[in-house]
């Protein structure tokens, strides 16, 4: 079986697996609890929050655990706007920011307040005039994710961090959800208030995720209840969700420097055996693109159709993002870069992790050559 | 060790450890994705709800998971005001509620809500008929625990649901995080609309819950994205955590019977030792109480130098709620029930599992018989 899905999620690494049950069947005090039970637990999460927080060279005060990437987005970008309507009431954002984002953008613009959504060019990325073009007197928060999870662009994170200097009262939020090891970020050098995570993105577990809030930025929490994680997140601590994150970051981490070197010859690999097949169209820009996403359409071929056969020989691929994928609607990056309906109709993501091999990718090519031909055979 | 701190959390299950693990590593496909380990993931996800929902007695479109207790009452409170405020603004609650449905009420009553606190009895317990004549015209929840987890009194929620009928436009939530499984609850009988589960609380995993949502009940979520959970909660589904809740809940169910049976001894041991102990005043009453929970106070005590010394000779308890220990204030639950403010400070809860046994609970009183001793000892 070859994996290439990794987008959707991950396989998680079985150190980070043996971490949760540790903690899961051994510490399993409340964090909250005044006995010794739960002073241990609160030192096993506040481990994590430290390994977190140096991992990503912040404080440990700035590190806020969550159940995952949507619900950091939805805290980063409702609770800044809930703790800041006062101030004003518009936002930027960009067309192609994952549904966890473009939602939550929505269900504001029905509140009242007022999205500016910037277009992208023909490799899916938006421009630093334009954002600070959109600036207006009242705009409160900026969201563009650094890595669409689609074709795999990376934004100019650290050019808009740059120009906000001149606007410290806007909070600058960034989706790391797909870039978080595989393309750097220094959120302090940024200028990043807000930053999301998810840990099923990086070979930790489902249902756990941080989210970065700068020291001194202010958020209204979602949850209200026993005041857990500094006020911002209540509920029981996943304690053991939270450890098994922390060991999965620092193991992705440890393998950036390698992993993206081997990503990048994988990606060799994929886009020459790619070409190589009639009517293949690549939607991944070569720069300013993530290691670890080829994003291309087999021209003619419904996305579904292709999927399931490839699948039959052993390769798991994906459409979009997982998520939409059973609107069966056509990706909203693709149409957004300028890509006909009906090309963006047969879009396929390859997406990897440190895991893959370059043989893999030698068979997977294998695999799509010989399903490209049969599917053609069986449509003529 | 003898760990009578249930209330606050729960050793996990083995079986339910045993069951994220299996998931986690074998299973780890993301149930939105279109390829057969994507299919397998929602085949277990679907299979996970369906057993939650049979053992509620509920159907499995009515079952929704979450990351734990206090998002489901969030959601269920934030959920159906926000989905209902144009019908009405008043909302019906208790006094001793925990602190994730007393926070979201006071959070919501600075948005311009009006809630009604009702009072308790000397037991800790509401009237049917003070819930009746605070209902309004513009009352759009009413929502009430069906356990204190502080005291463990039991509310009439049966009754309230039958009074309900006469009202069907308002919508009634259950926060049974501390009852499910240890004192029945028909969901339809009672007329439940919105009913909250945390899986820690029954052997299962910390950052899992479950909330029910009665059919054609409508309410807006807290997190926009991917639309998982039928639009009610997005974000990639804790397809293990929901797993080892399911396992977890089995297992709770089948204990039930014998459980609560062995639960009540326990608890006639502890109250008969107890009593035995000069300046014991037990705050737990006997009728319409869990069978889990033992709440009281060494008059003159300190609850955390009675906890520290308890936990000396092996013996875990806690002051009042996990997430309130901290705050070193004195239960609110206490002091709604009349109790005063010196003697609440002295208030410890024992809290109880179906796999505590007899012989701890004999054990344990004589802990504390010899940390009473001791204490008086050496503060006279
Ligand atoms: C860019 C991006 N942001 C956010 C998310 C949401 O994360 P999660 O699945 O943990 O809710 C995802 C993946 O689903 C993603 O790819
Ligand atoms: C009655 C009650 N409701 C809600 C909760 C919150 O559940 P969780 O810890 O899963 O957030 C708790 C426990 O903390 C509780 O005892």
């Amino acid at each position: 079986m070859i994996y290439f899905d990794n987008s959707a999620t991950t396989r998680p690494y079985k150190e980070a697996l043996d971490s949760f049950l540790t903690v899961s069947s051994e510490y399993f005090g409340n964090p909250s609890s005044l006995h010794s039970m739960g002073g241990q637990a609160e030192k096993l999460l506040s481990q994590a929050r430290e390994q977190v927080a140096k991992l990503l060279k912040v404080k440990a005060a700035e590190i806020y655990f969550t159940s995952g990437g949507t619900e950091s987005n939805n805290i980063a970008i409702k609770g800044a706007v809930i703790m800041n309507r006062n101030k004003g009431r518009h936002i930027i954002t960009s067309s192609v920011e994952h549904a966890s984002v473009h939602a939550a953008m929505e269900q504001l613009g029905q509140e009242g307040f007022e999205i500016t959504y910037l277009p992208v060019n023909e490799n899916g990325r938006i421009r630093v005039e334009d954002v600070e073009k959109a600036i207006r007197k009242d705009t409160i928060l900026i969201s563009i994710m650094q890595v669409n999870n689609e074709v795999g662009t990376v934004q100019p994170i650290k050019e808009i961090g740059e120009m906000l200097k001149n606007h410290p009262a806007i909070l600058f939020h960034v989706d790391t959800v797909q870039g978080i090891g595989k393309v750097p970020l220094s959120l302090y050098n940024s200028n990043v208030d807000l930053c999301s995570l998810s840990a099923h993105k990086f070979h930790g577990l489902k249902g756990t995720g941080a989210l970065f809030i700068r020291e001194g930025a202010r958020l209204a929490p979602l949850f209200s209840g026993g005041n857990q994680e500094r006020m911002m997140r209540s509920g029981t601590e996943n304690v053991a969700g939270a450890v098994a994150m922390a060991k999965a970051l620092r193991m992705t981490m440890d393998k950036s420097d390698s992993g993206t070197r081997r990503m990048k010859k994988i990606q060799t690999i994929l886009r020459t055996g790619l070409r190589e097949i009639e009517g293949v169209v690549i939607h991944t820009p070569i720069e300013n693109s993530a290691p670890h996403i080829v994003n291309f359409s087999l021209n003619g071929m419904k996305s579904e159709v292709f999927i399931h056969a490839l699948e039959q020989q052993g390769v798991f691929v994906s459409t979009t993002s997982a998520c939409s994928s059973k609107r069966k609607s056509p990706s909203k990056t693709l149409l957004a870069m300028g890509i006909p309906e009906s090309l963006a109709e047969s879009a396929i993501r390859i997406s990897l992790s440190f895991e893959n091999t370059e043989e893999e990718a030698k068979t997977a090519i294998l695999a799509m050559k010989n399903t490209a031909n049969q599917l053609r055979k069986v449509m003529n």
